[in-house]
């Protein structure tokens, strides 16, 4: 099913970084033949892996030919140690495959505050470029990931006139139950011929209409990153409106896609939720209380136990902050409802919304009944293995 | 132990409220012989449970004589019958006891949106005010449990001149994870006497020291009140300013003393733990990097699973958004330095900084080094328990 991206290759092989027996993929590669246009956004926590810092300088230029991503460690907090070594690891690339020294780009992801097993990558590097292939995405998906519980690739293909261009998207995370440090790493090639600054715009758009639904602004890990790069070697190319309008489906389908498969890899997770949140004042309140309700303990703990706790979704919604009437609140799961003007709707509408959240995705509505403020926010519910799976992260 | 507050009577009886089956008290009352100056703090939250907009009414008086409080239902979401049902369950006190109506105040904790069974409360309140005592105080402590594991009771005396006067204060609430929603009552007595309005001062000031210290401002249940009540019998005249201090000193130490208990019975929490914050630009910097630090979900399962987990600690605070630079700072577990200048101190600082982590109780201190600002709060870990409990609650 793979689609081929016209002059990228990929690759991932075991360079043993996580542990010295690991038998699981933890280093990867793509690689376009030619330079490709470049746009990533980066985590906006404070404190950022060498890796972002160096890549943010490195994209500047707007042209960039590979990435080269590990797990198992994330370079954080690692110091001037950590830039040298995210340095080093680039080089590696670019001297084994005689690129530019600043057209390669570097990712990781793991654990925070170990020093970078530079040695190790170093003795994988050579093995690495030798397993690059046109169909080796699926290997590097399987390299980059850490508490996933399966890889994340979707590939799409579009027209611009006669000229069909494809992309390919891969991204790791386990998301939602808090991005916020759950690294998420997120890398996309595509054939088209797209100038680099129409590139950033499209990614930035694509961006809060995906991945940024799936966690607050601003909360993110000291490892996040998007980057798309571009190579036009389909031949189709992206200037006028129309074609613009047209890429930005095909990259807002590949976001969106990945971002749910993120939410639906939470850490521990069993279900994929829509928090849905209309009537608002405005569609920022709108957002806020989806969020609010998307990130409550509470709420999540209930959706694991099966439990239609409609209270703690309206409690939640009461404390975001934001202008709201509770007698006007009507909450329902997918089509029950279960709270209309600020009450419960009673034991058969529960026992209705109790078989709703028997499924494993659907959607809870919030309507506020003041205005035609409207958000969304996927999540998913809060279990007993997101628990286990942390407090023995390190171990 | 149990110290007597001259004038306050208290007792907690089984009501069935929580089930038919009940066997736990669920109905509580606390009544003063004299009318009694009366101050409150509610929760800001904008869904607001009936008991806490009628006691709103109520207290503006200053003065209160009794409170009726109960487990098991919340009388939240609950509408106009909601609030009829509250002036119902304070009128079975105030006809009983004559009292005027507008002197008996209401709580209720439990399940929201479920009508409170006022029939049940209306029965059991004649055995509970057969059974008001001068050492009825752990009875009522008992009455208006709910996850709780332990009943929370201070006593404390305080000396002006030559009066002592004495105060008990009463909580529940299964807090610091989530006090939000986990809804959070107070009740302190006191025969000092105190005029309404410093009282209403004084309890502001305490409370900012004490729950505000276990939660986020704002992020209060739909429920959570703290009310204190002060009779003037012992005759220990609070007026001027060094009596004043005095009070201050006393009645920070209940609600501090209080507070650190409800931290401690956190929903299946197995350690109580203080974030402190030092070296910010600000104290409010110090504050909103202490909140996250203290509310980050993996933060607490790292602490659950004994992993001296620094990265994560550094990753909250950086998200926090307010300023400040990775490579100045600073963390210790107690007196163990982790993190010096934003990198890990080695395995020998993690080996003892384990040994802490293995005790029930500890500080996490984190310098920025770049100020004076500082702020501390208390949180504990996240443990399996926590999402047993919340994911069962109502069943």
């Amino acid at each position: 099913m793979e689609t081929i991206c016209k002059g990228f290759k990929a690759a991932g092989v075991v360079a043993k970084i996580k542990k010295d027996d690991e038998k699981k993929k933890d280093l990867g590669i793509i690689f376009s033949e030619k330079p490709a246009s470049v746009a990533a956004v980066f985590t906006r926590n404070k404190v950022q892996a060498a890796p972002v810092l160096l890549d943010k300088e490195r994209i500047r230029s707007g042209i960039a030919q590979a990435v080269i991503a590990n797990s198992g460690n994330a370079n954080c907090c690692t110091g001037e140690q950590g830039m040298r070594d995210a340095v080093a690891m680039s080089d590696y690339v670019s001297s084994g495959m005689k690129l530019s020294q600043d057209s390669v780009l570097v990712a990781s992801t793991g654990v925070i505050g170990k020093p970078l097993p530079v040695g190790k990558i170093e003795t994988a590097v050579p093995r690495l470029i030798a397993a690059l292939s046109s169909d080796g995405f699926s290997d590097f998906a399987e390299a980059i990931m850490t508490t996933d519980t399966f890889p994340k690739m979707i590939s799409k293909q579009g027209k611009i006139g006669e000229k069909s261009f494809s992309m390919i998207g891969i991204a790791k995370g386990s998301g939602m139950i808090r991005p916020d440090m759950a690294t998420m790493l997120c890398f996309v090639c595509t054939d088209a011929d797209v100038p680099p600054k129409f590139l950033q715009e499209s990614l930035s758009f694509a961006t809060d209409r995906s991945f940024n639904r799936i966690t607050v602004d601003g909360d993110t890990s000291t490892n996040d990153m998007i980057l798309v790069m571009a190579n036009g070697m389909s031949g189709a190319e992206i200037g006028r409106p129309e074609s613009q309008a047209l890429f930005q489906n095909v990259l807002d389908e590949v976001l969106t896609g990945l971002a749910r498969m993120v939410a639906k890899d939470g850490e521990g997770a069993t279900k994929l939720v829509e928090i849905s949140v209309k009537g608002a004042v405005s569609d920022k309140d709108a957002r806020v209380i989806a969020d609010t309700v998307a990130h409550s303990n509470l709420v999540k703990t209930a959706l694991f136990g099966e439990d239609a706790n409609w209270g703690r979704i309206l409690a939640a919604a009461g404390r975001a902050g934001v202008p709201l009437d509770p007698d006007k609140i009507a909450v329902f799961f997918n089509e029950v409802q279960m709270v209309k003007a600020g009450m419960g709707c009673g034991s058969a509408a529960e026992a209705e919304a109790t078989k709703v959240l028997k499924t494993p995705e659907f959607i809870i509505t919030v309507d506020l009944n003041m205005g035609k403020g409207e958000s969304s926010v996927l999540t998913c519910d809060f279990s007993l293995d997101y628990v286990r799976i942390n407090a023995d992260y390190r171990t």
